[in-house]
């Protein structure tokens, strides 16, 4: 009889602690759940251009942030689009005048600043003008892979890649040609950065000049990449755009 | 001994039925995982639009859609986007000749076809022209609630509201009326549908001509909210243009 009591007794302490360890588990896995939901909601309409000249990063999606950019998602989301960016390059007749071409962005298209914003809180901290400048110029960007593949596809399906950025020339002009060439983006027809002509233009306004310039000599700009929408908007976006993912920083 | 024994083997026991469970669990959830980081990918995809023309939904995505539409992310995407437009609303000086405008799409911007595309399938069964129309002759799409306080608030805060719809004026001119009425969208300014000389145009193209007519009336076309880029693209688009999320259909 004792030993029955002692059993039951057992059992219902075992009840009490896990049903005790199970609500709270329970409770802190539905406030972590409601802020993914949030930061989701926030990545989402950063993408698809509802949230505008934002500074930083809410603090709050910090670790979601870090998860998207390092545990995977992105590069699944960055393959799913160079799918939709070659299935539309594949269907143009290339002509063979030369002028066929696609632009490409450089910093977080074509090459990545992530471990950068990796000590910037990923976006959470606001941007360091000084510090970026310190970190282009060690010209140590990695390649993102699948816009390289992209790249390397685009140039040899016979169009003219031309590199289009926001980099200022005179300060960042060598490290960033040095950057991408010795990533893999060799073979480029042209790779633009801004001349002292358009410092303190927003890239929207400097960009549409250079690819009213390009349409002007003749270009035909089939496609244009890049992970900001002030890559993509403005004049002579070109015939179809692709908005890479980039919750880390906005460009006005 | 004896006793001793039976103890060590039932450990045994448990131990190796929970580790084949959990390994099957496990694969299971990998598998499951995989899924939905792909659909997570195009949903992203599309809403960037950069999945363009398409004609289903993924077949493999048709649980991941049902639990977005369904489970609350829709309506957090929503509730977070309607933040975005009001504080954009608020920041407009509003003039006294009234034409000072916004332009809202209405299906599934202003009232809801999800109850509809349950039925098929979230939008992996292609898209059912007379089905469609039979649904929206009832009149009974429900009002998307995040977007029926926005109207409310901008025909508050004195501008003037355009509801603006790709569908057919003669077949579905008084349903959709009623529906949109009926459903708490009162005090409009127009309610613009397709007449017979916009039969056959784009979304795009007939709806870039309504807002030109409404750009040479003289109205100032303040803001552009819609579920398709379609809505959202083409002629006099607005300001600033909302994209709502639809995982379900594509309107070019």
């Amino acid at each position: 009889m004792a030993r029955q009591i002692r059993v039951v007794v057992i059992f219902i302490y075992l009840a009490i602690f896990f049903k005790v360890s199970l609500a709270r588990t329970y409770s802190r896995a539905s406030i972590q759940q409601e802020v993914t939901n949030y930061c989701l909601s926030w990545r989402l309409a950063v993408e698809a251009n509802n949230v505008r000249a934002w500074r930083t990063v809410p603090m709050r999606c910090l670790r979601y942030v870090e998860t998207y950019m390092m545990g995977g998602q992105y590069e699944k989301d960055l393959e799913l689009i160079m799918d939709q960016v070659l299935s539309y390059a594949n269907s143009i007749d290339v002509a063979k005048d030369g002028m066929d071409a696609w632009i490409l962005d450089i910093d977080d298209t074509c090459i990545s600043n992530v471990l950068y914003y990796k000590e910037k809180r990923y976006g959470c901290d606001p941007f360091d003008v000084a510090g970026f400048k310190s970190w282009a110029t060690k010209g140590q960007c990695p390649a993102i892979r699948p816009v390289l593949r992209l790249f390397n596809k685009l140039i040899n399906g016979g169009f003219k890649v031309i590199l289009l950025t926001g980099r200022d020339n005179e300060t960042l002009g060598q490290c960033t040609i040095n950057n991408v060439q010795s990533q893999g983006f060799v073979g480029y027809e042209r790779l633009v950065m801004r001349t002292a002509a358009y410092k303190g233009q927003s890239a929207a306004t400097y960009k549409s000049e250079i690819r009213r310039q390009l349409v002007e000599e003749g270009y035909r700009i089939w496609g244009n990449v890049g992970d900001q929408w002030s890559d993509l908007q403005g004049d002579f976006p070109g015939n179809r755009t692709f908005k890479l993912p980039n919750p880390m920083y906005f460009v006005p």
